[in-house]
C-alpha cells in the first residue's frame, strides 16, 4: 500500500526521522571526499553526497555544504586557497569515508583520524586520497549562497586521475570498475551492478542496448 | 596504470567524448523523472540525473537545468505554474524514463511518447509517474542562474509518496525495495545491492555496522 505523506505531516517529524528520510528522497547518490588544505598546511577530508555534473565546456563540478555541517572547515579552506580535490570513495574506504563526518578539530587531520593517506600532485595545492581510485583537481570557480544558508560550491576540474582500464573509448568511464559505491539516505552504502548502455535517445527511433 | 588528465588536454578533447567523461566524473547519480504541465494543460515529462537534498527544515530539493537541454520545457513550465513532481526512476522503466531525453516539441506529451502514465493528486497541479514507485510534489521556490547558463531549480516538497514498505522506523526510506537505479555518465543504469549502513559518527568511537 502506498503511504502520502504531506508537507504538515513532514514538518510534525521528529527531527532526527526527517532528516533521515528527506535525505533519502533524492534517490541514490555520489559519494566523494573532498580534500584541502588551509595556508598553515592543515589538511582536512570531509564526505559529500551532493557532487554533481555543472557543465563539460568548461568542465565544472559544483556540491552542496550545509550550515554547520562537518564540511564547513571545507569551505572555509577552500575560500583561503580556491583549491580542492574530489575523490570517490570505493568499496574497500566506506567506514574510512564515512567516519570523516564526526566532528574533528580544525588542527586534527581526518586523514590521520580516518586513516587515509594524502597525496599530492605537482602545481597544485590540495591533497588527494591516495586510496581512492577515480580522483580531479578543481578550483574554486564561484560560492553561491542560496535561501536556506546552503552555499553551492562550483569548481572547474584542472586534473583528473583515474586507472587507464576505467577509460572507455567514447570518454565514459567505467566507474563499476573502480568500485565506486553510491550512498543513500545518511548512511547506506551500496554497491552497483550495470542493467544497461542505452543509445542517444532520438524522437521516433528505437533504443539500443549496450550490455558494455 | 594511472592516466594523469589536464585541463587542457581535457579542453582538446572532441566535444561528443568530452561529454562522456566529464559526465562519468561526480560517481553515481539518481535518476528521476520530473513531471510538470502548462496552464494550457500540456504535460511534459523529463529525466534528469542531477537532483539533491538542500535541507530538510524546510524540506528543499533541487536540480540543474542546462542550456539547450531537454528539460527546457520543464523549465518553462515550472516557471509557468510553480509545479512539479519528482518520480524515481525503477527498473521496469529504464528505456522509457531514457527516452524522455529525446527532443520532443512542447505540443507532444512525453508521457505518450514514452509510454509512461501521468497521475494526478488533489490539489497538486504537476502530474506524476503512475509507474514510479516514490515520488514527491514540490512547489518552485527558487530558480537561480549559475556563471555557465545552467540554472538551479528549487523546490519545497509538499508531498511524498512511497510504498508502506520502504519506510523503515528511523525515517530511512529503502530505496532499493522500490528497485530505484542510479545512472553513470550519460546513459548508462545501475542496479545496487546495499553493503551496510553505518552509525552516526563520533570522534574516537567506532562505528557500528548495520546489515539491514
Amino acid at each position: 500500500m502506498d503511504l502520502k505523506i504531506k508537507c504538515d505531516e513532514i514538518l510534525g517529524m521528529e527531527s532526527r526521522y526527517r532528516i533521515h528520510f528527506i535525505n533519502s528522497l533524492s534517490g541514490f547518490k555520489s559519494a566523494n571526499l573532498v580534500g584541502t588544505v588551509d595556508k598553515q598546511g592543515r589538511e582536512n577530508l570531509s564526505i559529500i553526497s551532493s557532487c554533481f555534473h555543472l557543465g563539460a565546456d568548461p568542465a565544472l563540478m559544483g556540491f552542496i555544504v550545509r550550515p554547520h555541517s562537518a564540511p564547513r572547515h571545507t569551505l572555509e579552506n577552500i575560500l583561503e586557497t580556491e583549491s580542492f580535490s574530489i575523490n570517490h570513495v570505493n568499496r574497500d574506504i566506506i567506514k574510512n569515508a564515512h567516519q570523516t563526518s564526526a566532528r574533528y578539530d580544525k588542527e586534527e587531520s581526518e586523514f590521520l583520524h580516518c586513516k587515509l593517506t594524502p597525496t599530492y600532485e605537482e602545481n597544485f595545492q590540495a591533497p588527494f586520497v591516495k586510496e581512492s581510485k577515480v580522483k580531479m583537481g578543481l578550483k574554486k570557480e564561484e560560492v553561491i549562497k542560496l535561501k536556506n544558508n546552503t552555499e553551492l560550491v562550483i569548481g572547474k576540474i584542472e586534473l583528473v586521475i583515474l586507472p587507464e582500464y576505467c577509460l572507455k573509448e567514447d570518454g565514459f568511464i567505467d566507474i563499476e570498475k573502480s568500485e565506486t559505491i553510491c550512498v543513500s539516505g545518511l548512511d547506506s552504502y551500496h554497491g552497483t551492478q550495470k542493467v544497461c548502455r542505452l543509445s542517444y535517445a532520438k524522437k521516433d527511433k528505437a533504443l539500443e542496448e549496450f550490455k558494455n
